[in-house]
């Protein structure tokens, strides 16, 4: 039909407003949702005027939170009125503590916030949700986001009021973050990037594609675009890349007297602030003048007097574990970056590094089950699939080569067939002995302390368990391998085996994340896939090989 | 010989330096360390003078850092000067750049420093390791206690500067601690737990044995006592075992000005101060007063004008996890803490809540191989035998239990030995799978964005990545199969078995650990084995099941 392409404009109203009508009535909330989305506000609220009241506040339900108030603007004094009363007889009749959740939690518990969202969502009552993240911490919205799938989150999302969606966006974890923001019009994108402080802008500007990230920058005046440039040229895990630029710096010679006025003058401090910094003329770094040391001194006294001057700065270039570590140790709140020449660049503050360390712990636990890169729960299914293919490819080599193993064996299997039935024994117990040790050595890698000289003392300790252990499961499982077959010499073999296995482990369990860190292979990493094919092949060569020997 | 029960003093002065001196021609440091240390300094002294000059410089090496100042003031005025010229020739060998470490890294690399001091400690040296310690943080020192074995970790902790013992101590990870702890004698524990903030006191009573922890109480003034008992009555791992007492609180009436008067008389604030509570006259607590907004407020003007009221202070009995994830969603330095009443008791600081989340992190990562206890690296070789030996027994079980399901198919074994070789790839690849699922599970649980509605979504998630990656997988191994044996019956039961296993293994994953939650079992302790349990009962059933069905 001709009409369909060039429509005459009444006509599409009026089909948008039977179209929506239809859409609402069905219950189909999310497709009027997107219907509305891309309205111009005016035309949604002359569509309004057009709906009966129970329509009105259905279709009221799907407007995002951020065209809210230019969609009112738009509608009559009356209508308007009408609107915000129907809206509060519903508010009311669903706050009412007798209709629902009578013995549920307290509404501040997580799992019941999940809830009232997925409900909200399903019923297509979207600015109930609105009203809970009015109620609610960007971070805790940022968290109820993460807990919802692609579809529902993006709804959700436009429920959040436009000035706290930076803010929200902040503590977001990076895949999330990407997945929503690549969604969001550029406008929309900008606005919440202006919200955004310097650090968490950078790093959302490295998740974006390369030219929307370039578009974001454009759009910033340009004081604020080369402090964003020059953040930008540090890499993400490193202290220039965990930097905020919202420091304050004063001079030596000034008196604390000098130093309250300005400060009045500002107002307020950025948060974190237990550390003004001390600079000379060229923007060198000379110490830390700690604000508590401000606050219990004399109005005339020097800042020279006051300053810490044996506070090391923290270089720019520094990886970002390291900062982590450093404001562990020395329980930090803040701290300042400079560049090469000691000049101060910036500052650090700890809840950047409470994220770093977070970010640590998930990587090293999800990292393990080769989920290094899958912070979204959920990520729609072909990513995520895609994502673990590779691991379980990896893993079926690995498998393959234990199978070559028992292969050799064959023969020996086809006498004596007790043998298949106990081989996964041996295996299984090399393998959590193993598993045992790595993690031991990994940790230690991490946290530094192992290294320079005590690795030999680990390597004997971890053998003197693997000989111990070893000798203890060696005897219980001959004990039982000959009560089930009856075979003395099965149980001499899988002793035998056993213990083998689970030195073997403890040696591999050491010797394997040295080294892989040597080749520069994080052992966190792949670490137990290559342990768990040592111990699985020597597992299987040391039974069924002995049993060769003995038995046939 | 009767002599050696009641010796006569002048006899034993001369045995012992006569054994003295041969342990140290001998190099035996540790044995004449040990001997010192149980000496009265005077004694010490008095031995000192006796030896020649070398002798007395190795000798010196070995006398604890806490009874330095005490052997020197016996000394001889002469004896005192040439010693100290002597130690100083010495250390100026040693620091000697031509001398040692040309090519090594710096100093103040982890690695150099642990090679320092397993070097100096090999050496005998050990006054080298005193004046590494004067040098670095004390959490530097903890992290280097932690990376020696026992006995060297004993040596070295007594060249620790008295003073400096509790700060130690209080990085020093629990088990660590505790076995430092118990080996020192009461008065140096009482001097150093005197040294210690409340928060780590309380820790390290608990670690204590009951005995210890009382008379560590029983040393301290009533009032510190009785504060200290008050915090040992709230669990370790709640907000009342994290706080600490050192909060400032004001009362609303007061103005600026004023609270600028007392804060110059404290001269100082507690680290980490960037709120005063504000209390009324009955304790109760009513709001925060950032030390910011007393930076920039003019000093005539009333707390009550600065103060927030809307900060909602924290439960006593609220479990640490939860601080903490309060303290990362809303990026606090410090947050109050109040009892049933509202009436303030203390504060928390984000340095401890950074420790909670390094603790939590470490603790998901041991648990998963069964090491949940196990923190010190080098505790003694049959302490770590026997915790990892009941996590190795639990697997014995698990792996019987998959043997027993082989065992069901003996006949079908003997006849189709290929099986044999082909079923531990079908168990091995659902075991991957599931762990990928369940560690993302866990992790669900963890940060509270699973449960309350989005677990039925997840379930579904996960089936569709385990059909997915099931088929995938199944084809691959299945032509490999056909491929290797030939037998295209083989190739079509080896797919079948390794996509039901992979189908298992996502509902398991998702199963498992919301099931042992909800009976109160630590998914993150335990999900690992029940699920390759499983994975492996339902992989070898399959597979060996069908075979039976087809083959035979």
């Amino acid at each position: 039909m001709k009409r369909d392409l060039q429509p005459d404009p009444n006509d599409l109203i009026a089909t948008e407003i039977d179209h929506l009508r239809e859409l609402l009535a069905q219950g189909q909330g999310k497709r009027a949702r997107r219907l509305l989305k891309k309205m111009h506000p005016a035309k949604i609220a002359s569509l309004l005027e057009t709906l009966t009241p129970a329509q009105r506040v259905a279709a009221w339900h799907q407007v995002e939170a951020r065209t809210e108030d230019k969609v009112r603007a738009h509608l009559s004094a009356t209508l308007r009125a009408r609107l915000a009363r129907d809206l509060e007889i519903e508010a009311a009749a669903e706050s009412d503590p007798d209709s629902r959740h009578l013995d549920g939690p307290p509404e501040d518990e997580p799992e019941t916030q999940l809830r009232l969202v997925l409900e909200a969502l399903e019923e297509g009552k979207l600015k109930r949700i609105a009203r809970l993240f009015r109620k609610l911490h960007p971070a805790r919205i940022a968290g109820l986001l993460e807990s919802l799938p692609a579809t529902e989150r993006a709804a959700a999302w436009d429920m959040i009021d436009g000035e706290r969606t930076a803010k929200v966006l902040r503590h977001l974890q990076e895949e999330v973050r990407r997945r929503l923001a690549a969604e969001m019009d550029l406008d929309h994108l900008v606005e919440a990037a202006r919200g955004l402080e310097p650090d968490d802008l950078v790093d959302l500007i490295q998740d974006l594609p390369m030219a929307t990230g370039r578009q974001i920058l454009e759009a910033m005046d340009r004081r604020e675009r080369e402090r964003l440039q020059s953040m930008l040229s540090y890499p993400e895990d490193s202290a220039g890349g965990l930097m905020n630029m919202d420091q304050i710096a004063v001079r030596a010679n000034i008196r604390v007297g000098t130093l309250l006025r300005y400060l009045r003058l500002r107002e307020d401090l950025p948060p974190n602030t237990d550390k003004f910094f001390v600079i000379d003329r060229k923007q060198h770094y000379q110490g830390v003048l700690r604000t508590r040391r401000v606050l219990t001194a004399r109005p005339e006294t020097l800042v020279s007097e006051l300053m810490e001057t044996d506070f090391e700065p923290v270089p720019a270039d520094q990886p970002s574990d390291a900062v982590a570590r450093r404001f562990e140790e020395e329980d930090l709140s803040s701290a300042p970056v400079v560049d090469a020449d000691g000049r101060l660049l910036g500052r650090i503050t700890v809840d950047d590094v409470v994220d770093v360390i977070r970010e640590q712990a998930a990587h090293a636990i999800m990292g393990m089950a080769g989920l290094d890169e899958e912070t979204d729960m959920f990520a729609p299914v072909l990513a995520s699939s895609r994502r673990r293919a590779v691991w379980l490819g990896i893993n079926l080599i690995t498998a393959f080569l234990a199978a070559w193993v028992i292969g050799l064996f064959e023969g020996t299997l086809q006498q004596v067939v007790a043998l298949a039935v106990l081989m996964p024994i041996v295996a299984s117990m090399g393998g959590i002995a193993g598993s045992q040790t790595l993690t031991l050595v990994i940790r230690g890698l991490a946290t530094g302390q192992l290294g320079g000289g005590n690795t030999r003392i680990l390597l004997l300790k971890e053998a003197g368990i693997g000989l111990l252990n070893g000798l203890l499961w060696a005897l219980v499982v001959a004990a039982l391998a000959i009560l089930w077959f009856g075979d003395w010499a099965i149980g001499g073999i899988i002793a035998v085996a056993i213990l083998l296995n689970l030195l073997c482990a403890a040696l591999s369990g050491v010797a394997i994340p040295l080294l892989m860190r040597r080749f520069g292979i994080d052992p966190a990493l792949a670490g137990s896939v290559v342990l768990t094919t040592v111990t699985d092949i020597v597992g299987f060569f040391a039974f069924l090989g002995l049993a060769t020997v003995v038995l046939l």
